[in-house]
């Protein structure tokens, strides 16, 4: 190809639309002026109309790792205990967390891809109903599972202790209404679909959950929550922030204010239904027992190398998907459709990946993946959605 | 003023070459790529260019205060005992992060404004044999004091103890030499004299620190450094970076090369000399027993509000400077000559506050201040400096 163009498909970093990436090409400003803080008082807006919430809501210029942190050690002194529901990689790191500070955990583990039921998380607070926090996962990113937020939140909401959601790649595509909910601590990153480069991450803070950080101090000073708050009282972050990202952060929750939440929330299904029609008639399998809306994780079909493919992808189209991680790694293919990934892009990927196939010698079908997909898309269109 | 420009001269964030701007304007790479890998090895090589030191040196994607955080849960344990010198709030900051932690601070105090003498430390240091680490500051840029690291590392090298120093503002454009001086941490800030917004951090780490911190297990996850040691074998970083600020520090560290680290530090001396002289000329005292060479803490003459006079000069000219902070807060001005401010706006810079000292009704001679600095840098280059 001569002028090769690259399309950004991974479940974070994604595509950042035009208005947040010039944003950041402006001269800096200081941070401590009132022109800054009404940028910070706008994104902290636009931020609890996605999550759902009236709950404080504070900006950390950190990667979603940092937030995670940030949740952790301000939910439960060293020594404390805390339920982990742990089905893929990025569970799993709530529980390294807690580790790494002396916190213990409570371990409820399935395997990768597999969901929690609501009725579990029951059981295992009625066994250990001093624990001081529950942590969960909205879109696990490794397996592209859904977890049924709202009925582990009803299970939680019923005990004292604390429901920490990690929302960080699936808030802003999936549905999650933070206060009906019952998220107590809810933590998002700003590179997923929130479309916005990756270097911020954010936390939504019920009183609930104010009431428990502010019972002990936590070994934390960057991510001390208290912090924050009292920072935040006079419009501020506690040190510098990402100025740059903050602005971008600004543009893109105009944007997706403009397009309105549910909306995008229906798109997110819409998208995430005609991506698995079309990778099912490829021959791929799901890896999710109960597949998230926001992205798609696929084993390929027999004798498709799935390191291969995705190379060939990216060398052919310029379409970079994800592979696995952990012990999916070289397995798998992930597909991000959130933010600014659109129908056809959809279209186009599953257009690729058919002729990529065929080149590595698969038997397919051409055109069989698009029009799955294409029947799942018209007919939402045919119903008048979106 | 019809077409107000700004004029950013805070001591962080300061302004940004227009390149790194625009590189942060790009769309998106994915970090796992080959293509990022080589963007990260550019700009370690570029930092440790800057930092004079073969030392490893880590990225992390957070504000400074992050940096020191990871310098010092990583250099000494829960229960652990360390010198903090402390004369500003920028050092105040370093014994506030150890004491979150729960690690002993021997309080080493001198009233804001003045030094510490390398003697005072060996004195402390032969009283305290068993302190993990010294921890000092460059540059204070709450009171413009620049210390004596080079003669702190003497002594602190002679002892098992860690020298961890805070070159957040300072290097970059004071002479720091991290190998030469000894200095086993140094931790450093993007939006500082390195040009590049905020959000990154960074620390080099030499081999007798790394032997200190593989000894224990840190209350650490975001800010564990082994981990980004381990990450670094691969080129990586642990967790997603804030990639746009990566591209601009890239962007930042080209010129900077360009220019040669010598002579960015003698231009430093130089713009420093030329600040003071002109505003000694105007009757500022300066803060600074000490003073550092990267920015200039000065009371304004009797009679002129601090506060009142920086809200002046932005609203007449657009020269944003930072007041000052803690017990200095409304009482100085802070005005950073680092980064890209040079010599038109020195001189610019004495003009515009001559002009507005007689506007609040000060008996000030026009063009004085500006003949002092005048004076400075036309001595400099009849010597053919810079």
């Amino acid at each position: 190809m001569p002028f090769p163009k690259r399309r950004l498909m991974t479940p974070g970093p994604t595509q950042t639309p035009q208005s947040a990436r010039l944003a950041m090409a402006r001269e800096l400003i200081n941070h401590r002026t009132d022109e800054f803080r009404a940028l910070i008082a706008e994104a902290i807006e636009g931020l609890k109309y996605v999550f759902r919430t009236a709950n404080d809501v504070m900006i950390l210029s950190s990667s979603g790792s940092g937030a995670m942190e940030a949740a952790v050690v301000n939910a439960a002194p060293r020594g404390g205990k805390v339920v982990v529901l742990e089905s893929g990689k990025f569970a799993e790191r709530w529980r390294r967390i807690a580790e790494a500070f002396g916190i213990e955990v409570v371990r409820c583990e399935l395997p990768w891809g597999q969901a929690f039921a609501p009725e579990q998380v029951a059981e295992l607070l009625k066994r250990h109903p001093d624990a001081a926090a529950v942590f969960a996962t909205l879109m696990e990113t490794s397996t592209g599972v859904g977890h049924d937020i709202a009925g582990i939140g009803r299970v939680v909401g019923q005990t004292p202790a604390l429901f920490v959601v990690d929302g960080i790649s699936g808030v802003g595509v999936m549905e999650c209404r933070t206060d009906e909910w019952g998220i107590d601590i809810l933590v998002v990153g700003a590179q997923k679909a929130l479309m916005t480069p990756p270097g911020l991450a954010f936390a939504a803070i019920s009183a609930k959950a104010w009431r428990q950080i502010e019972s002990f101090r936590p070994p934390a000073f960057y991510f001390d929550l208290s912090a924050y708050r009292k920072a935040a009282a006079l419009g501020d972050t506690p040190y510098t922030p990402a100025i740059p990202l903050v602005l971008a952060l600004v543009e893109s929750l105009r944007l997706i204010r403009q397009a309105g939440i549910e909306n995008i929330w229906a798109r997110g299904r819409l998208l995430a239904e005609a991506v698995r029609s079309g990778v099912a008639a490829l021959g791929f399998r799901l890896v999710a027992e109960r597949p998230a809306e926001g992205m798609t994780a696929a084993h390929p079909p027999a004798g498709v190398d799935a390191k291969l493919f995705l190379r060939r992808l990216e060398a052919r189209f310029g379409v970079k998907l994800a592979g696995g991680q952990g012990p999916l790694k070289d397995r798998i293919v992930r597909i991000a459709h959130f933010g600014q990934i659109d129908e056809f892009d959809i279209l186009g990927l599953l257009a690729a990946m058919e002729l990529v196939l065929v080149e590595l010698g698969q038997k397919v079908k051409l055109g069989s993946a698009v029009a799955e997909a294409q029947r799942v898309l018209s007919a939402s269109a045919a119903r008048g959605d979106g």
